[in-house]
C-alpha cells in the first residue's frame, strides 16, 4: 500500500530550521510577557526507590515571543476582528473562541521565500525601510517562483542576522524594515496562506516609532485572514538559495489564544 | 525544478491531529507546573489612534502536559543519562546543555499505530494492563506493517478515550495500561526513533501505584536514547484504520529543557 | 523624643503568625492558577570571579490561594461593584483601578477572635454548618470582647486544622462551615473593616454544593466594603485564647489586583 | 485586659508606605523573572445564577523585584552560606529547607533612616558613588540616632527618586550609589537585624561594572546573617525628617525560597 508521501520522507528529506531557539534572555517585545524557563526538579533532587530520577521545567511566556505565529483573533480594527466579529464581545470570557489560535489548522504547503536583500544588492535592509512591491516582484522573479493562492510567503530582509545582538533587533531608534499597508495589499491580492518576515513586528516600524501604527497586520490579519509569521530565521535558506519548498508549521492548540511559538520548516527532497 | 515531497504534498494530504488540546483545567500529572492560560490584554483595552487594537497571551505550564515528548535529559537512572552523562553535574547550571529538548531534531518518519485493544477484542484496555510483547506483535500484524529502525511507533490502549472524563485518566486507584520493561526492550531492539502513547505516563501504572518505578522510561530514554511521546490522541487514527503514515513532529526549542509540548501529526496521501 | 508605638514595641512583643506557608501542592482552590515555586538560579550555578553566587526564585500564582485577602474588586453583583462601579467597564484595561488591591491600606487594627466550635463544644464545626448570629454572639461573649466599628472579624470554624489534610480542606462533597447570609449582615452592622476565617471560601458552602452561591462576599465585598480574609490560620490563637489583639495585615501593593497573598500577625504586649 | 500596643494603636498611627508599587513594565534587576499580572477572569466572563460574578488574577514573578528581602540563602561565597552550609547541597531538592525565606521572623523593630544626601547637601548621590562610613555617620548623627543592636537601618541615596524613570535607576553605565565593604562592616559591628536601601542592589555598582562583584552582600548575608532590603521607597521618610519609628516588615512565607516581595511601613503614633 504505497504513499505518495511516505515514499517522498523515506526517499530522503532536507530539513531547514526556520525557527529561533527559546533562551531566557533572548530579544522580543517588551508588550509580551517575557520568556522564562526553569527546572522546578533536577536530577537528585527526589530519587526513587530503583535509582530512577526525573528533572521537569516550569515556563512562563507570552505566545508573541520567540518565532510566532499571529492568530486572526491577535490583531481588530475600529472594533471588529476578520469577518467583522465583534472583537470585544469575542473576548468576554478569557478566551478567543473564535478565530483563536485553535483555528489555525497545522501547515503543510508550498512555501517561497523573497530575499529583498539580494535583489537590492545588500546585506540587510536599513532600520525603517519600507519594502515595495517593486522589491517584492524582483524577488519573486528572482527566486523563479510565482507567488499564487494557498502559498506561505517569507519575506527576508537581513535584520534577522540581527537577532543574536538582543535589543537592536528590536528595532527602537533604528526603526525595522518590512513591507507596509502595500506590501501587504499585494499579498492579500495573491490570497497568500500566511506571511512571514524575519523580523519582530513582521512590517515596516519607522525609526523611534514603535507599533504605533501596523497597517500590515489591519490588511492581513483583520481583513483579509491571512496568517503573520513573526521572527523567522531566514539566514540559512537564502544563503542556501532554497526558494520553494515545503513548509511545515504546527501552532501549540491553545484554546483561544491569539498567537503560538512555533518552530517552521522549510523541507525539501534531498 | 521539481521536488518530489512538494510534489505529494501539492497532491493532496489528510493530516491527522495526534495532539490534545491545551486548555485551562485539562487533566495533568500533578507533577509538573499547571497549564494556565491568560489575556493581559483583550481587545479595547488599548486602542491606537488608528482604530487598531491587539490582544495576547500568558501562558504558565510544564513541558510535560498535554501532549508532549520526553527530552533523554528528562530521566537519569543511578546518576546517570543516556550515554553515561552525569545527571546532576548536567542540572548545573539550570539547564540541559546535553540531552536537552533542544537536541531533538523535527521528525518526519514513518510513524506505525499498533492498536492494542484491536487485538485484544476490547474497548480500552483496563487501568493496571501491561500490554504484552505477545500484544505489540499481534497489533503489528493485524496493522500489516513491520516495526524497524527510525520508526516512530504509536501504541494505543484506548485510555485516551478517558481524556474528557479529566481524573480518570490520569489514573491514580485504576492504575493505567502500558507496556511494562519487557514492552520497552521489544521498542529497544527494534531501534525505533520514538514511542509514544496515549496515556500520560507512557507505560503501564500499577493500581495505586502512581509514578513510584518507570522501568520503560529507563529502558528507552536512559539506556536506549530513544524520546517517549506521552497523552497522544490516537482515537480518530484507530478509528480511521491508519496504521502507516508519515510522523511530523516538531518540538519546541528550548534550549535546555527536558521536554516540550508537541502537537504530531499522522500525515498520508489523501 | 518618645513615641507610644515604639515603646510599646521595644517593651517586647509577642506575635502569632495567622498565615499559611506557601508550599507547593498546598490545598487551594482550583479556580485559581496554582501556586508554583521553582528556582531558576542555585548556587553554584554561575560563580563570580570572587567566589560569590546567588540564587533565585520564579513564583506563578494566582492572588487567591493561600492565606489572602479579597479586595473589593474581586466580586460584583448584577453587574455592579462596592459603591455602584460597572463591573465590566471597570475591567476594561486589564486592571481594577478603582477598588483594586493597591486600594487597601495596610492594616494595623483591633482584632479580635470569634472561636465558634469553643462555644459550640465541639473541636471543629461540620463541613457544611452554617454559623449563625447567635454562635457569634456566643462567641463574642466567651471571649470578653464587643465587635466594634473599624475591627478585624477573625471567626474560627476548626476547618482549619484540615488544611494539612490537602483536598478535604477545599471541601467539596464534605461543604464547609462558615458564616451565611445573616452572619454577614451581623458583620456588616458592626461596620467592621475587614473579616476573615480559617476556611478558602470564608463563608459556608453547602455539601456538594462548590462556589455556586456567595451571599456572604456580596453583603460584605459588594454592599458594604468589607473586606474578607481567607485560609487563616487561627489554631494557635485559639489555643492560647488571645480574643483581643492589634492585628498587622499588609498586601502587596499590585496595581489594579483582585486580592493578595499575605500573611497576618496577631501581636500582643509580651 | 490593657495592652500596651493595642493602646497605642488605637491611640492613632501614622503610616509611611515604603514598598514600591507592583506594576508591569516597572524597573528590575534583568537577572530575575520579569514581574508580569494579567486577568484571567473579569467580571462578566462567568456569571452565577444569583448575578454573582468574581474576578482573579495571575501573577509570575521573580522574587527580588519591586521592594523585597534577601534571605540569608540568597547568596553564597567560596561555596559556603551563613553559618558554614555547604550551598550547593542546600539547594538539592529545589528549597532552601535552611536559611530560606520562610525563617526570616516578621518584624516590628525599631528602625532608622540615616539620610546620606542630606548630610552631603545634595538631592541624590552621583552614580557609582560609595557612601562612606563617615557618611553613615554623619547621618546618624543627623538624625540624632544611634544604631545599635536589632535595628533595621534605612540607607537613602537620593537614587530612588529615580525609580519612576524605569531603565536609570536599574543603573548599568551610569553605576548607583550605596555602600561598599567597609559600610557593611559598620553596619555587621553595630550587630543590625537588617539593612535596607533605595536602590535595587542595596550597595555600591560601579559605573558599567553590573553586578560583577557584591562586597556588601557577603559581608551582610554570608558572613554576618543580616537580611538586606533592596528598592525601598523612602522620599516621604526622608521629607518628613522621620528618622527613628517603628519598622514593620512581613515577608511571605514561601517555603525554601530565596527571597520576598514586601511592602516594609515605618510607623509612629500619630
Amino acid at each position: 500500500m504505497s504513499d505518495a508521501l511516505l515514499d517522498a520522507v523515506l526517499g530522503g528529506v532536507d530539513v531547514v530550521d526556520l525557527g529561533r531557539q527559546l533562551r531566557v534572555g533572548m530579544p522580543q517585545s517588551p508588550n509580551h510577557p517575557q520568556f522564562w524557563h526553569t527546572l522546578p526538579r533536577r536530577h537528585g533532587d527526589m530519587v526513587r526507590a530503583d535509582g530512577g530520577s526525573a528533572a521537569n521545567d516550569m515556563i512562563t511566556t507570552g505566545t508573541h515571543v520567540g518565532t510566532h505565529i499571529d492568530a486572526l483573533a491577535h490583531v481588530s480594527h475600529d472594533g471588529e476582528m476578520f469577518g467583522g466579529v465583534d472583537a470585544m464581545a469575542a473576548g468576554v470570557g478569557g478566551k478567543y473562541d473564535e478565530l483563536g489560535v485553535h483555528t489555525i489548522a497545522p501547515m503543510m504547503r508550498r512555501g517561497v521565500l523573497l530575499d529583498v536583500p539580494a535583489v537590492l544588492g545588500v546585506d540587510v535592509c536599513e532600520g525603517g525601510y519600507e519594502i515595495t512591491v517593486a522589491d517584492l516582484e524582483s524577488a519573486a522573479e528572482h527566486a523563479g517562483v510565482e507567488v499564487g493562492e494557498g502559498d506561505v510567503v517569507l519575506i527576508r530582509s537581513g535584520w534577522g542576522s540581527l537577532f543574536a545582538d538582543g535589543a537592536p533587533y528590536v528595532g527602537g531608534p533604528s526603526g525595522v524594515p518590512g513591507i507596509g499597508e502595500a506590501g501587504a495589499q499585494w499579498l492579500a491580492e495573491r490570497r497568500v496562506h500566511a506571511a512571514g518576515a524575519d523580523t519582530i513586528a513582521f512590517e515596516r516600524l519607522a525609526p523611534g516609532g514603535g507599533h504605533a501604527l501596523l497597517p500590515a497586520h489591519r490588511v492581513l490579519l483583520v481583513e483579509s485572514g491571512i496568517y503573520i509569521i513573526e521572527a523567522l530565521d531566514l539566514e540559512q535558506l537564502a544563503a542556501r538559495r532554497r526558494y520553494e519548498f515545503t513548509f511545515v508549521l504546527i501552532p501549540l492548540n491553545i484554546y483561544g489564544a491569539t498567537g503560538s511559538p512555533v518552530r517552521p520548516l522549510a523541507v525539501t527532497s534531498a
